[in-house]
């Protein structure tokens, strides 16, 4: 059925039971003209939209995974705060020839993620649009801690953390956008399309940033982390050294990457949408920092420390030690390297 | 300048700059992962999205005016829920081939009623898209009572108000579509442009019905003034009788009507897109109601009132007493009233 067939409040009735949870800190969720939630003190709030055909393609990716992914990526953003995520806002703007099925799957999968992070949909948007699918997920949350973690705070001396492993979903947008599978085992080529299709926003790591008082600066990687490296460094007015050997990449993408012809460390450094968190913690509190993200369940590499020098990121590797430019995402460069365009 | 031509990053920078405005509830603004903005109990919240040649045409309003618009939709949803807004994320899906100096008037009409509703802009994206402009304002607010105004309240015997006049914006539409404007005089068809271009959350009209204590119901007329006054039924479980000829429409629409050959009452029931609010009061509250909303400088008119019956809605009028459909703007369905395609 096409969505102009069931018209836009047939729609939205659907999409409404879809994601309907209860949540004691709802007042008023979908059906009014605006939500009212339960907030005690400062308000995270964050959107991120993402566009078919720019940063999503459907012969790439499913509806669930896309609605999973659209709902992940805000969140992210949360976290990245030091936030607890609680509560979104879904905008479509659907083109009217869309099957009502795909915009099902995708609240299936915002729905996945919703109670995956044990967050809410209180409300959102449906729009008609001659042009691409556009998804906008504005979402709000609680500070985890009693202050925000910006991007502002690194000190000299402290030490570059990232979670999981970066580069990954980079990889699978290769291995796609080229058609080459080669030699990738089926559970090789799952764990990068997992990586592209199923981020995970690390809002467990957040709790063990905030328990362990140390965390100087904190980002979530969407454009790559060459970028989210380089705003750390210009926001705090410090140089950054990475250790090119300590970025952790899954074995999968080095395996996919060798036989690509590929260097690993740019789908790790510049490829985006890892939705993984970087950031600087004292060293001090690294010992403190490395159990409770154990017990989190959380990996954690130190992939470079806070020295002296001008505002700036350099990677340091067997070719010795070299500038490293933010390289990412920009909506309106030509050659990006991290979209799906 | 196109915006491929400036990048993402030099463009998200000279918009910020646009918006930046004091607000001492804001601890961190644009140019971190999210932000982060005191509140202090309940939070609305609320998003809205717009579509070039869905909701505007850029040769009816100008960049200002749309930027004005985009945010006055979302805060009057704010309104209609007994908020007062605060806090914007305001999200743009950009065609490559954009000017710079479209954006920036955008911006600069955002700013603009930003300043005139005193909220702030805290937060957004900006990405590209291979269709037309998408404008997602996702609004955040505090409760002007200690209870949101919802549409489920109303009760027999109360009566029902709306604010400022309806229709206008349906009259310009109908006026641009049709391309006549005969005999209209300029100050006529500038106060239909203005209707269409300027529309006014009525953020004062809350505080009047706070303050009054008797406010059973409301909502914010976006789609019609018929479809808000059968929400209100339905959602409450009641009959409202309305009063054709008290329905106020400013006298330049009831020109033009006839001068085109239409009907006022429709561009007034079924039009959309007028932001007043539309609700019920307990008849005894309404002693207190009209002085208040005369102080806060608001137009209300008493159109109706809550009668015995099934739930719907029935207007009177010289014809006698006829079933009022609700008749708004669906996105997806053929022959749209209020739309602009």
């Amino acid at each position: 059925m096409l969505v102009r067939e069931i018209g836009e409040f047939g729609l939205i009735r659907r999409l409404a039971e879809l994601v309907s949870r209860p949540d004691p800190r709802v007042a008023v969720g979908i059906g009014d003209d605006a939500a009212v939630v339960s907030y005690d003190g400062p308000v995270v709030m964050t959107t991120d939209t993402l566009v078919d055909g720019v940063h999503f393609r459907d012969d790439w990716i499913d509806g669930i995974s896309l609605g999973y992914k659209a709902l992940a990526a805000s969140l992210s953003d949360v976290a990245a705060m030091g936030g607890r995520p609680r509560h979104v806002l879904v905008s479509l703007a659907i083109p009217a020839e869309e099957r009502v099925e795909r915009i099902e799957s995708l609240y299936r999968g915002i729905r996945e993620a919703s109670d995956e992070f044990a967050v809410t949909v209180v409300g959102g948007d449906i729009v008609s649009t001659a042009g691409p699918l556009v998804i906008t997920v504005a979402a709000t949350g609680v500070l985890a801690g009693s202050q925000p973690l910006r991007r502002n705070g690194a000190r000299q001396g402290d030490l570059v953390f990232v979670t999981g492993d970066v580069g990954g979903s980079a990889a699978f947008v290769h291995l796609m956008r080229t058609g080459y599978s080669g030699a990738l085992t089926p559970t090789e080529q799952w764990q990068l399309q997992q990586r592209h299709t199923r981020p995970k926003p690390q809002v467990r790591a957040v709790e063990a940033l905030v328990q362990c008082q140390g965390c100087t600066s904190l980002n979530d990687i969407s454009d790559g982390l060459s970028s989210e490296l380089a705003d750390i460094a210009e926001a705090s007015g410090v140089h950054l050294d990475i250790d090119g050997e300590r970025i952790p990449i899954l074995p999968a993408v080095r395996r996919y990457a060798r036989l690509a012809g590929q260097e690993p460390l740019v789908f790790a450094l510049h490829g985006g949408e890892d939705y993984q968190l970087v950031g600087t913690v004292s060293s001090l509190s690294c010992g403190a920092l490395l159990p409770l993200m154990e017990a989190y369940g959380v990996r954690l590499t130190l992939i470079g420390r806070v020295v002296d020098g001008e505002p700036g990121v350099d990677l340091l590797s067997g070719n010795g030690r070299e500038a490293l430019p933010p390289r990412g995402y920009d909506h309106f460069a030509a050659a990006p390297d991290g979209g799906v365009g």
